[in-house]
């Protein structure tokens, strides 16, 4: 029984890596297209966009070689997400919402990834959940460092707090003895319905001190 | 009385290096709030500002993982820097001097942890003056970079020359044979020194090649 | 005969990784000057820019302390060439094509470095093939990033290209059972090639996407 449901949920948690890595992708590759980059800087984009939050991750906690080094998958996804996004980018744009659940996923996703491989080093508990959103966060940060705007991150749409909320509903639950399938799937999608609350009602944090 | 100054030595330092992560991640924190950054971004970039330039060096030198992740205190330090900086931005920003001064406590003695740590891996010296001075500057060029602005370093206030001269007085007094309590103190009190003169008369080197 | 070749190889290698030093230690240098930096800003620029490749590679495969940690020549090749840029820096601009022709040759060695770096870690080819582009092309995005402008690559000249195809003609010979002296020389000539056909002739790869 047991057996099944981890069948299940390794079956599953590869199905989400490689849809989370291909929207990570697939934004990358767009922002790429929308600042006219060469096909190039389009994939190159689209990589540093999907493999960054887990690149720093890997190398924070020393795990080398970092993953994506040991996993050609992920360069096939990733290269197909890029070609996708410059051969159908604008049929893309027009359903952004396809491409926000992708990234949601992959949100969610790679923040549970991050706190595992944080917990397999015998790290903290709040030290896991800061790993999970950097596993999450950063790919973007880097995108768009490179893109040379200030991170969406420090403006917009309670991003990292969802992965935090996220990763403690994961801890709660694993405390409470939940089963490590469930304590995943609710995990994620409290950050998905996070982001989506978040986006539909464009909410934001209070900047109380700019009051002051 | 060795183990006395040892004693004094290792409070001191436990001291300073939490002035100094203090010092770093107000101004980060105040950056983020003068960018009108959300609160949950003021938190990220006074993070990045404290721990970046040692992340670095523990990265350079594979010191995995790297100090934070195992150092809760940092987090613990970082987070109520950040709310006094929210909280408090306005009169903190009327009293410099006091960041200031942290800050120069900050650069030598994050100049001096980055030294020995290289020293500990075994390298060599003008790479160990290479490290310190990473460990002390860095921190603040990736909340430039964050920031999207191009690094102080580059242009004002002979902030990384002061971690170089001070990381060679260290190695100066190291070979006099000067005890390691009062090598560090000196070495950490010349950089604070050197900021403090710079500053007060707007020092800076000449762009000699601007003239040809 | 054997030896003699490898003999010539090592000295041949050796030569090429100082002046493909120099060479991206220059163009760092040179673009710190032309945005004012103070004197120790351009060495940071030099710095970074030489080493921003190699680093991020030697961090990405876990190779610490990352190599040039352990090779004070990278230090001294570093600050000759900004101290060269600093005082010739007019001069060096009036001559553009010596300054090309070395990034192009620090271009074909980093790349070849990178990937045989990669396969001494056991890795597959196609990762080797991004590693050795990583280690020619990063310190230039580093550069820019650090500059505050959005990295070359993403726009112009081919340059990750020429890596690419310099890498893939590597393992090509290497599967034709090519010496491996040769194997190095013809790929990095291509690499050379590319750039000096691409820069003579203006080339820039379609953006086909933009007509959709």
């Amino acid at each position: 029984m047991t057996e099944e449901i981890l069948w299940v949920n390794d079956n599953l948690l590869f199905l989400m890596d490689i849809l989370g890595t291909f929207a990570f992708a697939c934004s990358g590759a767009l922002a790429g297209i929308a600042k006219r980059f060469d096909p190039v800087g389009v994939v190159v984009l689209a990589f540093v966009t999907a493999i960054g939050g887990g690149t720093l991750r890997d190398i924070l906690i020393g795990n080398f070689p970092v993953l994506w080094l040991k996993n050609d998958i992920a360069i096939v996804v990733i290269s197909i997400a890029a070609i996708i996004a410059m051969l159908a980018g604008k049929w893309l744009q027009k359903i952004p919402y396809i491409l926000f659940i992708f990234d949601a996923i992959g949100l969610g996703l790679f923040t549970i990834y991050g706190i595992e491989l944080g917990l397999k080093s015998g790290l903290s508990i709040e030290i896991c959940i800061a790993l999970g959103t950097i596993t999450a966060c950063f790919g973007g940060v880097i995108r768009d460092v490179l893109l040379n705007t200030v991170p969406l991150i420090f403006y917009h749409e309670i991003y990292v707090m969802a992965c935090v909320a996220g990763a403690v509903l994961y801890f709660i639950l694993g405390a409470l003895g939940v089963h490590l399938f469930w304590t995943r799937i609710f995990s994620m999608l409290l950050i998905i319905l996070i982001r989506i609350v978040v986006v539909k009602y464009h909410l934001s944090l209070p900047k109380f001190y700019l009051k002051r």
